[in-house]
């Protein structure tokens, strides 16, 4: 089973346990919680692993970075703010990149806005291994992949594609969590901005899941995607991963730029089902299968 | 570097990164952070690898509940109430287990008292991991390793020993964690309990900790340590792990039982430093060594 189909598997078994203290299940981007005090809290946790995330020699710095972003990049997708940090890692009994790594973590952690409280280290057979847990906080409404509404715009907030150098480097170990973009956009938009998700699996991929959770359409007009400088092809930009861009849906006017960062209008949201890139020629290509499976 | 000293360096470096919201940093059993709102949570997490923490073949059912278990245990080793949980896995490619294994989490997650709010799987070439990330919270102040007092009387929940049975199986895969025990000695005791951890590394390495970190000496009267069915020595009892226990000292008249689960004085703090077994021939053996390096 591939990643998506399980996590969709793991959802659908999970839908219904919300209560009165979990608002946002297993799903979104993060899950959001309410504590006994009544503050609304996100959490989420993802992993990184050598071979798969990261190629093997990647410096030890922008792996513990990449391992945090990550997880930081969740947060910045509900519109929120990053907490705290936990970190693993299971390193290969002869790896001496341990304490280092640890050191890379922490050091990103706390410049994120999550400094790492606590964490655990093991040994394993396999490949380097981290997992980072950050808890963040939300005031008001969680931005949901669920609510993107018919008429609204759809937008990117930086440039998509090539996030991934043919060395192996590239955007992917150094892109910036889009955190401070999240939260100028609830600022200015509030009630008009609709559904959000930070772009890990690929502009196509990434925009069905908005389409799929709120029940639309997404169109998307290929000329338009702001394409990154290592990117020529807008396709093959919306097939690739790590973006780590905000793919954002609103209603009226919307700022050509936020804390900094160039955002594009990309398409719009309309009646039915499924995600689409309009071709200059009049063409549609279906995007649900126009990603990147981390599995 | 091993587990035990990577984490020590770990917690020296981290020292002092408690500010208004991080109330207890690295180095107990959980972190204890402060949500805006004022609420304390706790945050804890663990990993499970197979052939380090569980055999090859070993029952998917049992694999999940190990991996909630153990970060449970930490949340019940703080005097708190577990909330909520998030779980990874990270599986060979062909390897068919993934959604029994998060089946499993989810339900022990909920059974436990936190179920799971979220997660992530990915494809490894190594060995099966698992990770359980716990929030929890707790009503007043979290119990801490450094809080034994010279005077105070040591004890122990339950049993100890042979937890890890020949054939792989035994009670490291099946052990309740002592939520509602460490609740009920909040509770009854109050302010006369003193430092509390869960004994995952062995009596003596933990009561090891206990003593370093609350700058005492903690010494533990070998005869009347509670050995499991499956324990005949209590010095080897004592370096076996995954017992999951509680161990804390108190001051006062601590009853044999909470919560159904018997309590029993092993010992009592005095001045000094270390963790010492006080032989029936009046000799003494030196415990800091006497547990097992999860790495």
């Amino acid at each position: 089973m591939r990643e998506s189909e399980l996590l969709a598997h793991i959802f659908q078994r999970s839908a219904g346990i919300e209560d009165g203290s979990i608002l946002v299940g297993p799903g979104d981007d993060c899950a959001v919680v309410r504590t006994p005090g009544g503050d609304a809290l996100l959490l989420t946790v993802d992993q990184l692993i050598e071979g798969r995330h990261f190629r093997p020699g990647t410096d030890v710095d922008l792996i513990g970075r990449k391992a945090v972003a990550r997880s930081v990049s969740d947060i910045a997708a509900m519109g929120g703010r990053p907490l705290w940090g936990l970190g693993t890692g299971a390193l290969p009994s002869e790896d001496t990149r341990g304490d280092a790594l640890f050191d890379a973590m922490a050091k990103w952690a706390k410049r994120f806005g999550c400094p790492l409280v606590g964490g655990d280290i093991a040994s394993t057979d396999g490949p380097l291994s981290l997992t980072v847990t950050v808890v963040g906080t939300v005031d008001g409404k969680p931005l949901l992949r669920s609510d993107a509404r018919v008429g609204d715009g759809v937008y990117v907030t930086g440039s998509i594609g090539g996030s991934l150098d043919a060395d192996g480097g590239g955007r992917h170990l150094t892109f910036e969590p889009r955190v401070a973009e999240g939260l100028a956009l609830r600022d200015t938009l509030r009630e008009r901005l609709g559904a959000m998700i930070d772009l890990s699996d690929g502009l196509g991929r990434d925009g069905w899941r908005i389409a799929s959770r709120s029940g639309v359409r997404v169109e998307i007009e290929i000329e338009r995607v702001p394409l990154s400088s290592g990117a020529s092809d807008g396709l093959e930009a919306m097939r690739q991963g790590e973006d780590y861009e905000l793919l954002f849906s609103a209603r009226g006017n919307v700022p050509g730029e936020v804390a900094g960062t160039h955002v594009t209008r990309i398409g719009r949201v309309v009646e039915g089902e499924g995600c689409v890139a309009l071709l200059a020629d009049g063409g549609t290509v279906d995007l649900r299968e126009a990603g990147w499976d981390h599995a």
